[in-house]
């Protein structure tokens, strides 16, 4: 295959009126597929329907210690529930909270109580002129809204294949002290698809920050999903790498059970540090009595422990990992050789990261949207939606059926060539 | 019976000596007895087990329009559960939404957003110099708990049969732009069990805040908790009041399904008009997808309709009134004749409000905890802890057995006596 930089203008013309008919063929279709967001497929939420059994009106909802999961109480969760979200995350549970449904929520409400109340003693955020975030780019959509709502700065931080560019974080957090945060989704990130290496996660846990209430927004979102069970990455615990580096408040540690077991109705956590969990205690029992605990209990009966839970991330594997394969090597097969797309081949969590010639993701999404297949807007995985490169094309192949992916695939790499080729003609005039 | 106040210092040494006796035995009988927060028994609770069951493996776990409920998605709830919650506290579905397990946690989110967001574009509360809260007292103290978090500013409004003094609250609001919201338990208040009257809801409808941000937090905790079938309160519905009174943005209605299914595990909402919704949405969809669909589902599942909700509230109150009523029933026939105390008969809810001599209600809990039984702390019932008076005392008979109950009431006269004789003899000095 020849790249398509390499054609002559003759060459890429011929090929544009191929491509085209093809592009005009699935315009016809009339297609509705959905490659947008990281939504688990009805087989994935099948798996879980087992959860609805384990406790039935028989079943005792009384906790280990004898708590009744029924009644008000208990305001950081029961005690299995630490201990199993505990292991997934690999904290120990006392560093645990238990929260809702929504890791998202909790991060929301962290980013909230600093700007009201600030992080163990320090001025409020809303009482300051300038409050900055730092956000590894491309990264997730959610996360940036929340910081954006706060009227916080962000600043765009490049990633690598290793994860944050490092040189940069270590240079901004020690010099300016307006500077309070930056998310990170470390492993299997979304949506590169990377895992932060060690060296990567040592230098965080080494941070100077100016800022005393700086703190690393750590979304461990993927934490245990993967796409094969030996060839998986490796993720260094960050709270204890703070802890070892002599700086164990630095880090908020979020996760939940959404993509484990049912999105809405999951279990969130946060692991910190005792004095961070301290002061974040001292609102949230202005907050809530307590979440809930017997979706906790349920959880808790229904994985067992941590061996049920990895059991049951082997088959969403089962399901997730034959959609990975089947676009990265219609990608490969059909995208390699034009040299007009890079991407990572990421060994789990829920995307896949294409990033395309400058100046072409957006259209690419647009004429997807034509031809029926909907995309996750471009460029909304960066900061007040705008990538700098308009390149970046997140693919979310969870949802839909192999079928149904097989066919959005085509018209994806059809949408790729055609706007690649224009690019490269308008280049020629 | 005559009244300790008309007694002679020997007649009252005489009565002491008796009484004190039976507190020695109480002490000596090494109870533990809590009487102290508003939580359902255990039979309350078993109530609602069938819960456990309406959703099984085999379910469909659609909801009407079929959105499959475990996923993610749906922001302010799935229809049927605005449905039944509308039906439950009167209000029309499009102006709902469901949120998670706690009403408290949305009316924390409600303040909070205020602070940092401001009210359908005012200044946010957080870059104010000062903001202040109306609380009608004695009232909630997770409310006035959320307001002194935040930093505000309270007023106790006194509480009468009718409700909150409503010339204080009108003089106060139209004149003054910091006063931002009112909390109100408008029906079977807590901690007073009177339901707030025609006239005062209308009143409340037509006032005329100097702070166009100015809103009434109707906490309406207890509105389908009777105690009996026919012999109920009914409280003017507030929104539609409002909308009448022409202050349609006026008030955010809180309710849950707390003390109906489980406390812990119900489904909380607000209610509010159309302008407020929309301003409460931008927030929303940054801090969550959604919330937890399968346990809006299940509710919906289990009470079918209102009138589910309605014979269930009744098998509550079968066990609810026999408590109520022996409470009652002891303190009319041992105190109403020594004109120690007053208290309030309600109709349902989950308190009894007991006001002692003044001066006495601290003693009186302290006396109670020496001899085995746990009651809601003095001075909680108002705003920073402080009872001016230092005499009401919040009675809670739902969690005991009535064994319990009958044992921890007896307790209670017995330590009402001692330390109102010990107040009359010590102005006797």
């Amino acid at each position: 295959m020849e790249p398509y930089a390499s054609m002559s203008k003759e060459e890429l013309l011929e090929e544009r009126k191929k491509v085209k008919a093809v592009y005009k063929e699935y315009q016809n279709s009339e297609l509705h597929l959905d490659m947008s967001r990281g939504k688990p497929s009805t087989a994935q939420l099948d798996l879980s329907m087992g959860m609805m059994d384990v406790l039935s009106s028989d079943a005792d909802l009384r906790c280990e210690d004898g708590t009744d999961c029924r009644n008000y109480g208990v305001l950081d969760g029961i005690h299995e529930a630490k201990v199993l979200l505990g292991d997934m995350i690999e904290c120990n549970p006392d560093n645990i909270i238990i929260y809702g449904n929504s890791s998202l929520n909790v991060m929301y409400d962290t980013i909230s109580r600093s700007m009201t109340h600030g992080v163990m003693g320090s001025t409020p955020w809303c009482k300051l002129d300038k409050v900055k975030f730092l956000c590894p780019v491309p990264g997730y959509d959610r996360h940036f809204a929340i910081t954006e709502h706060f009227g916080i700065e962000m600043i765009n931080i490049p990633m690598h294949s290793t994860g944050p560019d490092m040189d940069m974080v270590e240079q901004l957090v020690s010099s300016d002290a307006s500077i309070k945060g930056i998310w990170c989704t470390p492993k299997y990130s979304n949506p590169t698809g990377i895992t932060y290496s060690d060296e990567t996660v040592r230098r965080f846990a080494r941070l100077k920050p100016a800022a005393p209430d700086f703190r690393i927004y750590w979304d461990n979102a993927y934490g245990v999903h993967h796409l094969y069970d030996m060839d998986q990455d490796n993720l260094i615990e960050i709270l204890a790498e703070c802890k070892r580096a002599g700086n164990p408040d630095m880090v908020y540690k979020f996760a939940s059970t959404s993509k484990i077991s049912f999105p809405g109705s999951g279990v969130a956590c946060i692991a910190t540090s005792l004095n961070n969990l301290e002061d974040i205690k001292k609102q949230l029992k202005v907050q809530t009595i307590g979440h809930d605990k017997v979706n906790e209990l349920r959880h808790v009966r229904f994985f067992q422990d941590i061996h049920g839970i990895y059991e049951h991330m082997m088959k969403h594997a089962d399901i997730m990992r034959p959609k990975f394969e089947l676009i990265l090597n219609r990608l490969d097969e059909e995208i390699t050789g034009l040299e007009i797309g890079k991407w990572y081949t990421p060994k789990g969590g829920y995307f896949i990261c294409f990033e395309a010639l400058e100046g072409c993701a957006k259209k690419i999404v647009s004429r997807c949207k034509k031809a029926g297949v909907q995309m996750t807007p471009a460029g909304a995985p960066f900061p007040y939606g705008k990538d700098p490169h308009d390149s970046v094309i997140r693919i979310a192949p969870s949802y839909p059926s192999m079928e149904d992916l097989r066919m959005a695939v085509e018209v994806f790499i059809v949408c790729v060539k055609l706007v690649s080729i224009d690019k490269l003609l308008e280049e020629m005039e």
